[in-house]
């Protein structure tokens, strides 16, 4: 199996963004990531795209061909890659798997969302989708109200996590002050994630990630090929792990461990021949605050039921033990649900290069993204590492 | 990269079914392909979803999970493909590049469409999100007015060719008489086709391919690896390409060449080694008559320009020289889009073994699926032979 590196990454501007279509979006970040990479169109020979809701809020499905012709690639094979809220990371890891076996050696790999134009009604119908919908969504089990019982029975088990799980939203929102392309920049307080809008006990709407219109695109290629990038600012991928659960809540193993993020990061550890301490800082999924705490402990950066305390120690704020989601994360960096996996990817390689402005972290060697889908149906891990110059 | 072989199959009866779900359809094309390659579940290690249209019509998207929780695969990998039409062999594909890479020795592919219980503007308008959305589908460009102005460009290079076409779907509803899972099985004459129910001139109601509900799955294997299914039974995948094209139809290079398929086509045949002379039968994407004539030209059976009277001559019959579309294709057999390609896959498959029933070729040793999505903006053709014994 061939190493794989990434070489070129663009994003745009997370939020609310009623001035950008999907087009002007893949235009923006496809086109920033290529001339990153330093490459010429003509040499990317495959187009793997992320996406989750565009057929049910744009009316677009179809949306590797349309990615294709919108940054004029030519008549390279795409396909797009669905997964839920980790449709980006899939498609990452396809597009991995593709040049890792030779198939390809140049690969584009791109994810987009357009959310915000539609009514709260429709994205949340759509968001819903992700889940069991015959079994749980329809009869009123919302994301909200499927994580927060995830947070009860955490409670239950290891303590009052109440701070804590608010905590991850403050950080959150700090590290976020420092990225120009968060969709939130705007320091909270736990006081006002408390006392804020109540949305499912213990959840209130600072628990919450957001809706977000953006894209982000990554340009991969076989390590041992050289197309004239800049060798020095070269990331390799060091692991990646894929794993899977039931849709359903109801029938889950845990309701306080995710095995779909134990197992992808078993995989990823093992491809990279690594242990958790040695990763630097990552991108962790945040959908809710809950979420967070739990998968650093499903990671293995803390042990099980001393997550809550680790964030209440500012073990994981930037200047923490192991920095998570200096982007801002899906909470304020914004979570453009199939852009979401790819914009951690475009974070950690930022920050592996030293490129990451005001929020560059002084230890980053070692980065990993990790990214789930629906009720913890799916999980992607990635390892990155700086490339040898 | 790795040999790979087809261990089992398996699909439903195709037509509008409203006594089946689309856990149902999934339940019966995934549990029989896995007895019919006669493994347990539980050495499946990866899953490959196609399909389009199930956020549009059914509310439900994350068709990995749902299919590997409907089928209680435990906690493997899964992910959707989506290519429009194409979806169901690009699941395949990516399945196979998996396999052939060494990611997996034992992966599950399966597609899924339920259709039928929509309304027919409902289910129009999910069909239009293949296309170009913002430049034709919204002033009114449907697929069947694109495919008729292929026929009528066709028809101005090379002559008339409105019973050839008529010709195709006569042809392709003979086939469907054998095939007990086919949706029409009802004889027509080219009179019946000429003078039915106009659609987009010169295309009517019986040019144009079917609105389905179905399933088809197959389980593939590294060919070197024996999960003690039977050896005389295996299939092996010879070649596999993979191309696109602009989304819009006026961006087209030519109107009478699929440039998808022609490309996809030497890719596959470059794997394999052979010449399209060497395929006994194929299954080609029939959405309409005319795209039948244009791809049995494309992927090599016959000169540009002379497939209408290929057709005419009967070289394209269950008797011909090429048999084409035995299961009766697109157009008899039924469209359940993310599985259509799948369903292709089956049907060569149930031939090279000789367990094709009343409709068995006598010559079956090379068989070629091909698939295509939207506008012709994606194709995947793929090669199979019958396993050494």
């Amino acid at each position: 199996m061939r190493r794989v590196s990434i070489i070129g990454i663009g994003d745009t501007k997370m939020g609310k963004l009623p001035e950008c279509s999907l087009k002007s979006l893949i235009t923006e970040a496809g086109n920033e990531a290529i001339l990153d990479a330093g490459i010429e169109k003509n040499i990317i020979e495959a187009l793997f795209v992320g996406n989750f809701n565009s057929q049910a809020l744009c009316g677009q499905g179809h949306m590797g061909a349309l990615v294709s012709e919108t940054l004029g690639l030519g008549h390279i094979p795409t396909l797009r890659v669905e997964g839920a809220c980790a449709s980006g990371s899939l498609a990452f890891r396809q597009a991995l798997m593709a040049v890792a076996a030779g198939f390809y050696d140049v690969v584009l790999v791109g994810g987009v969302e357009k959310m915000t134009h539609q009514s709260t009604e429709v994205v949340t119908s759509a968001i819903a989708s992700a889940s069991a919908v015959e079994l749980e969504a329809s009869l009123g089990a919302t994301f909200p109200s499927i994580f927060a019982m995830l947070a009860n029975r955490y409670s239950y088990e290891y303590g009052d996590i109440r701070e804590a799980m608010a905590l991850c939203a403050v950080q959150n929102h700090e590290n976020a002050l420092l990225n120009p392309k968060a969709q939130m920049q705007k320091k909270i307080t736990v006081e006002q994630v408390l006392n804020s809008f109540p949305i499912a006990d213990p959840l209130t709407i600072y628990d919450c990630s957001l809706v977000t219109d953006g894209a982000a695109f990554v340009v991969i290629c076989a390590t041992n090929r050289d197309v004239g990038s800049a060798a020095k600012r070269k990331v390799d991928i060091l692991g990646s792990g894929h794993a899977g659960d039931t849709l359903s809540i109801a029938a889950k193993r845990s309701l306080t461990t995710l095995d779909v993020t134990v197992n992808a990061a078993c995989q990823a550890y093992s491809m990279a021949g690594i242990k958790p301490e040695k990763i630097d800082f990552a991108e962790v999924h945040d959908c809710f605050t809950i979420t967070q705490i739990l998968n650093i402990e499903d990671l293995g950066f803390f042990n099980k039921g001393q997550g809550a305390e680790a964030v209440a120690k500012g073990k994981t704020a930037r200047t923490g033990k192991i920095p998570i989601n200096t982007s801002g994360g899906l909470k304020a960096k914004g979570h453009p649900i199939g852009a979401t996996g790819l914009s951690q990817i475009c974070e950690v390689v930022a920050q592996l290069r030293g490129e990451a402005g005001t929020r560059q972290l002084d230890r980053s060697q070692i980065g990993l993204t990790h990214n789930i889908g629906g009720t913890a149906a799916t999980c992607v891990v990635n390892i990155f590492r700086k490339g040898e110059s």
